[in-house]
């Protein structure tokens, strides 16, 4: 089946990284795929805007079926492939609900909190445009909501929605995993240090971890100190 | 079932209105609810606060199990109840793959581009504090996005994914009602003018309209002469 996958992708995109795990998990590791250069604009290119006229990755193809949006990617493949590799969506609805609401609430939350709110905000205004009482609002809305997730994981003292890893997982370690680069020191939220320690030694993270990541530090760590 | 279940909602809300088509459509129209008012602070009333520590709404239960971030919800009502009314997620695999995309579509990028960069920065940034090329740039992306899911319509002529009725007009429609109600004229955009109103026609849909959108008229039609 991988054989007659596609996927254009970008090295650190998180909505590429997403279905990527989804792909491993599932056991589809072989599928072809393109690494795309954002600053070549190759996600403008021909062969990507035939397929996804938005010009964006991820651009996905199972056979003749096209999916584009990161979310849709990762139910697709675990809803049409259900019985294979790691379930990553259970059966079980009180599991399933938990599963869901973990996903979403990260989805939403996390993207909002850490990434617009903090990392883009920090890389768009310029120092002399920030006010110190809007910095440490947003700084003090990611403590409270890092805080939320180490809270969770102190219940299932595991993954994120439960004892087995799950799609709340995928949802959820591309964000903290970004963090960590970012600069944010885990030490004083020893549940999600665990966590992040944990699943960072999984094989389908360990295989889709953004290569550029290896060969190059970041630019700059706008979450040290925040914690 | 629906006496099982319980949702605490608020007029307008679009993450609540989501749900609360799925409900209709599937059957449950008697559920339990509580209207809470935001101006009265009610979604931080102890009641929520116990079922949705964020203090947030929707909060819903379906028995003793807890589900409230909006997409997680619907994806919890449609697949617990698989064969319960309107089927919103189609078995077939590609044609659930264009349900699945134009949900996520419809869920990041009009969002994005309709609610957060045009009627909230319409709401929240002061007439002069707006720079004009901003504004232009932000009306000029919305309307090129508006534009795409006229062609959508225009290859499917009846509803977004389809010739069904599906999660991706649960995930649409509440949109372009809003922009509707915010000025937007849609004379320009005929079919995305036919799917209004044919879908404004429908009963789960009818059934759902905000109450105080009855009531009240828009204190300002920020969309106005936008197309």
């Amino acid at each position: 089946m991988a054989e007659n996958m596609f996927l254009y992708w970008g090295s650190g995109s998180i909505p590429c990284w997403k279905p990527m795990i989804v792909l491993e998990e599932k056991g589809f590791g072989g599928y072809k795929n393109k690494l795309i250069t954002f600053s070549k604009k190759e996600h403008k290119g021909e062969d990507v805007m035939k397929l996804n006229p938005r010009g964006q990755v991820p651009t996905f193809k199972d056979g003749d079926i096209v999916v584009n949006e990161s979310n849709a990617i990762c139910d697709y493949l675990e809803s049409t492939y259900k019985d294979k590799g790691t379930k990553l969506i259970p059966d079980d609805k009180a599991k399933r609900a938990k599963v869901l609401q973990r996903m979403h609430e990260a989805n939403s939350n996390i993207q909002q909190k850490l990434l617009v709110d903090v990392i883009y905000y920090m890389w768009q205004t310029k120092e002399e445009d920030r006010k110190e009482e809007d910095v440490k609002k947003k700084m003090d809305a990611l403590k409270e909501e890092l805080n939320r997730w180490e809270g969770y994981l102190g219940e299932t003292k595991a993954f994120l929605a439960g004892p087995e890893f799950s799609m709340a997982d995928v949802y959820f370690y591309p964000y903290i995993a970004f963090a960590v680069r970012m600069g944010l020191e885990l030490e004083k939220l020893p549940n999600l240090k665990a966590y992040f320690d944990k699943l960072s030694a999984r094989p389908s993270l360990q295989a889709t971890q953004p290569p550029h990541w290896k060969e190059e530090e970041p630019k700059n760590t706008p979450l040290k100190g925040v914690l």
